[in-house]
């Protein structure tokens, strides 16, 4: 990969907006496919983004803004994917199987593809014909608000190769942007979602009523139910305490940002699932990722008490309240 | 140690008022130690804390209230001590060595003796002679707060000695207070310090304006940091994610209730250290912790980059501003 990377970013929500930011301070230049026309010809003539972090000043002499995802990724070495992951199917619909030869994928995404209930890099792998050595992770705990708002950040990149992270990690980085590498990308991949599951379970406590003591358990569970099932899919780092697992579960459970928290606690105060997804603008990934890991653990015969909990009450339709209390007796 | 065992609670702090309201809600009789003859005789008389969750109506009929700390050690089989650390030594003063003879001792205390720089069980053994089986600690993410306001919550309690403990956790334990045992005195005892100065270092922090996405890297980083530690003592429990460990953590960390938090705060907005002692109506234990585990790790030779930085904020006299940025490099 050479250093002058040809870089195309997959989406404008908060945190493809907020990428897209970061690497064109860096002095990247990019594709960036926005998906609606309005949208992108709001952001090439104001230099905002009308619908997400609409307080930056982009720097769209460095953005080719694209509505046409083939020529996005075509024009690209390195395509970063940061769409939510229930639209990542009809996102890349137009592409042909072999679009993503010779090039580097890396996904920003946190979630699971609904549907086959496959994580990103599966999906990729099987529509694609990705290779395990194409394909990487951007994790961390990251708020895209804060990275916006120049809040000293920590970023990880996942990819099975240092040497071929580092062009990426150098064009993420700044002075408030620490990067680091780790090779467990699948494993990033699942804790990513897992910790969507959690702060939506934390978010549910909060909601029924249950305070500060009960959450700091529930999330040391929710820590060694990770390490459990990291350890269970052979997961080459299951230091859960490293800033790309706990650190990830722990800003999504405990930050005002987090909308997967918001999610459960509306759940928790009484209102109805199908009325919270249509109240929320934005996706909560964790409640299309409960579905997903749940249909995966019960397949690898692994019992993940706060994950079925969630389940239960998202999909299966159980009181929230009976289900909290039960889990409360198997905490420890 | 039989069923009608005779418990003595030392300290009507929150911890110690919210601790004596659980016993006595359990139908346990109990020996009080006040400090002040004045709280002493308000309690007898209109059977409320005038210091400390004043909401509770205690039931004194089950109280012995005392500011004679030999009568109430003296009455005891089961000592349960609930004050501030840089207290104790004035506390026991007046207490023969031989005093703690055939009982059992239980810290609920989760701080550092000043001047000696022990912990509550070293030093108890160096004054008082206490064996290793005689001596627990009782620690939990359980702020007093929320026991006090009935949420559910989760105690450990650690004794040597499971059969041992077993009696002390019946009288614990109802219908919102979940207790579970642990043979790891010396690392919980550790653990529960160590909590104190991150939180201590999380409020410097916000006071300092770093946002969510940094509170969740150095979170993480502590939680590591207490796992290298524990391990370099040989603590039996190495699983940093157990709610005495983790969630003691994580809840003084986070929560609005905790102390340490808002000390760290004020001095990462700037005030004093003098002056946030003389503001905080509570002793935030992580204050004097800090300096007692820089001196012993010092010895031990184990570097702790977190608490060296708490460290050199608050008594050395390093400014936080360029002590937390010098840290934010260090961590990932």
């Amino acid at each position: 990969m050479p250093e002058s990377s040809r870089v195309a970013i997959v989406g404008a929500g908060s945190w493809g907006t907020a990428l897209a930011n970061l690497l064109t301070h860096n002095g990247q230049h990019l594709h960036w496919w926005v998906r609606s026309e309005e949208n992108a010809n709001h952001i090439r003539t104001w230099h905002h983004n009308p619908s997400y972090l609409g307080y930056l000043e982009l720097l769209t002499g460095r953005m080719a803004i694209t509505t046409n995802i083939a020529e996005a990724v075509g024009n690209a070495d390195i395509i970063i994917l940061a769409v939510p992951a229930a639209f990542l199917e009809s996102s890349l619909s137009a592409l042909p199987a072999g679009s993503f030869g010779g090039r580097m994928v890396v996904s920003a995404i946190k979630g699971i593809v609904p549907g086959s209930n496959q994580l990103i890099g599966d999906y990729l792998a099987t529509r694609f014909g990705l290779q395990p050595q194409q394909f990487g992770v951007i994790a961390g705990p990251c708020h895209s608000e804060e990275i916006a708002m120049e809040k000293q950040s920590y970023l990880t990149l996942a990819l099975p190769d240092e040497n071929a992270a580092r062009p990426l990690m150098r064009l993420l980085a700044n002075r408030f942007v620490k990067v680091s590498w780790l090779a467990d990308v699948t494993g990033i991949e699942y804790a990513s979602v897992l910790k969507n599951i959690y702060a939506l379970a934390n978010g549910i406590a909060i909601g029924l009523g249950y305070g500060d003591n009960f959450q700091a358990v529930l999330i040391s569970n929710a820590l060694m139910e990770m390490g459990h099932f990291l350890k269970r899919i052979n997961s080459p780092e299951c230091v859960t305490g490293r800033s790309p697992y706990a650190g990830d579960l722990l800003v999504t459970a405990y930050s005002s940002f987090s909308r997967n928290r918001t999610f459960g606690t509306m759940i928790g105060k009484g209102y109805g699932v199908d009325f919270v997804k249509t109240e929320m603008k934005m996706v909560a990934e964790g409640y299309y990722a409960v579905h997903g890991i749940a249909s995966i653990t019960g397949s690898l015969g692994i019992g993940l008490p706060i994950v079925e909990t969630v389940h239960n009450i998202l999909y299966l339709g159980h009181p929230a309240q009976t289900e909290m209390k039960v889990l409360a007796q198997k905490l420890k």
